[in-house]
């Protein structure tokens, strides 16, 4: 039960609690108040503008609510801890109404009950467009950082990759993307369960791919402080991407690997993890971990494809948003 | 140490990370990893956005960052609970530069150490306007939600109220504020060690004046389940507020319990706490703690000024910064 003061801001309230049900805590107090559930708590913070990181036509509100919460869980999922719950930040344009607000978090909650959270706070304003900002929290007694990654440890992802990108790059013609390249988009699945099997199972380092395989594993090299290379004929594919891809002329493991906007996991795991392991993998968690590279002495990521060197671009996903 | 792959965003996260200083922790990772120092984690977001929370006129970039993070540490302040860290989510207008996303967060920084926080995180994105997410995380053992006061008790309240209305009436005229004024309103300072000190002397309730004396009185008595009756003879005024109040020809104890966008604490104390008791919390926090009312059986908040029933109406500070 949510007991406030009068006031429309708290009409607001009362209504995004009703909506939430047992997706959210008690929403009455300005502060969360959350049990220590681990030694170390796991924070990140995930800001989604529309314009920038979507279009409202290409998302319903429910979807951009589900969106950004998916995305700073993402965060909790790649250092291998369990998610506790969320906070909201929403920015309301003049133009919404009630049911837009309650829309919008009515999909943060479904992420975060999704994720096992609940949204536990947030605050509302106005703006001049819609803004979500949101706050991943949870707990571990072994985080996994980006910086553990050592020479001879194997390079793996969680997933197929590029299916977000095929549905940028479809936008960006003016065209529909696939239904598989939306919802990868428009309702991305943070690995948390599967980031906490690879922690229990001798993960050395992990990052999200929300930047592109590319561009993190230039993150997870600098952190780590080792070279990391690629081999890109490795790269899964999502579907979608592979037709995407051809309307580019761009080989699609490149397409996948330029790509970003995606939560799949790129994870170091020692030389000892076999591919029987990455069955078990599979099995426990039911999506695919492709090995991909290696990590060496060195600085920076070194990507070959069919043999030939190549030199990944990271992929301008606001320039596709803005047109 | 920030250890980040090539980019530009990523540049800035460096700049930020050099500027901070000792008021940041590593940044290289999405997530911030804080050891769990109490038993209760206390979260709490707070959203500022250009044209709605200020003008840029009326502020400098280093005070639109404390002011943001300022709030958001306040309400750990009301909890009773202790500040240790901030993650800041960021969105920068396309004309503003890496300087200006520096002296953002530089305020933000300032505002977090001075609570003996860290800026342990965040996040920065494009957006058609300056807008500041801030999360703040703290702990404590005996967390003071809203919802503790009992009849009976006395209402007190911390500081002296109507400062930063008095900056928003002024700039709502056209003019410019008197210092106090201003100052109150751009630098606003939490009461972070008087919420604890107040916790560890019997506080039941307490809530920060956000919304005004009146709403936030309202928010308190909604949450305990308790009338609120308050004595608006006693409210202290700021000076500033005086001024300005006759300006409107309104009392000023009535200019001030209607303000807001303030970080003073409203703590309902048993009977026992007596005025000695305020006197040795006002040696030692240095801030004059008054009492300005009491709870009783009932519901809502029924204020009396020079003998007479007053309505108090909320303050729209949303109409005063749009104009």
């Amino acid at each position: 039960m949510t007991r406030l003061g009068p006031g429309r801001e708290f009409d607001r309230v009362r209504r995004i609690a009703a909506a939430l049900g047992a997706g959210a805590m008690d929403l009455s107090d300005d502060a969360a108040l959350l049990p220590a559930a681990g030694p170390t708590l796991v924070a990140s913070t995930d800001v989604s503008v529309e314009g920038i990181h979507f279009r409202l036509e290409w998302l319903t509100l429910e979807e951009i609510g589900w969106r950004a919460t998916a995305a700073a869980l993402s965060d909790l999922a790649a250092e291998g801890a369990g998610a506790d719950a969320v906070l909201v930040a929403l920015t309301v344009p003049a133009a919404a109404g009630d049911d837009d607000v309650v829309a919008v978090m009515a999909g943060a909650g479904a992420a975060a009950l999704d994720a096992r959270a609940r949204v536990s706070g947030g605050d509302l304003s106005g703006g001049p467009a819609w803004s979500i900002a949101v706050t991943a929290l949870g707990w571990t007694s072994a985080p996994v950082t980006r910086a553990g990654a050592r020479a001879g440890d194997a390079l793996w992802v969680t997933g197929r990759l590029g299916a977000p990108r095929a549905a940028l790059e479809a936008w960006r013609r003016g065209e529909s993307p696939a239904e598989e390249a939306r919802r990868a988009f428009a309702r991305p699945v943070p690995r948390l369960a599967a980031g906490r099997w690879l922690a229990r199972h001798g993960a050395r380092a992990m990052i999200d791919l929300s930047d592109g395989l590319g561009a993190d594993a230039a993150h997870l090299a600098a952190a780590s402080g080792v070279a990391l290379a690629l081999e890109l004929d490795l790269v899964p594919v999502a579907p979608a991407a592979v037709a995407e891809s051809r309307q580019l002329c761009i080989a699609p493991e490149q397409f996948a690997a330029e790509g970003g906007e995606e939560y799949e996991l790129l994870v170091a795991l020692p030389e000892g993890f076999t591919a029987e392991d990455a069955l078990a993998f599979e099995r426990a968690c039911g999506i695919e971990l492709t090995r991909v590279g290696r990590a060496r002495e060195g600085a920076g990521v070194h990507a070959r494809l069919a043999g030939s060197p190549v030199a990944l671009s990271g992929f301008d996903h606001f320039a596709a948003v803005r047109r």
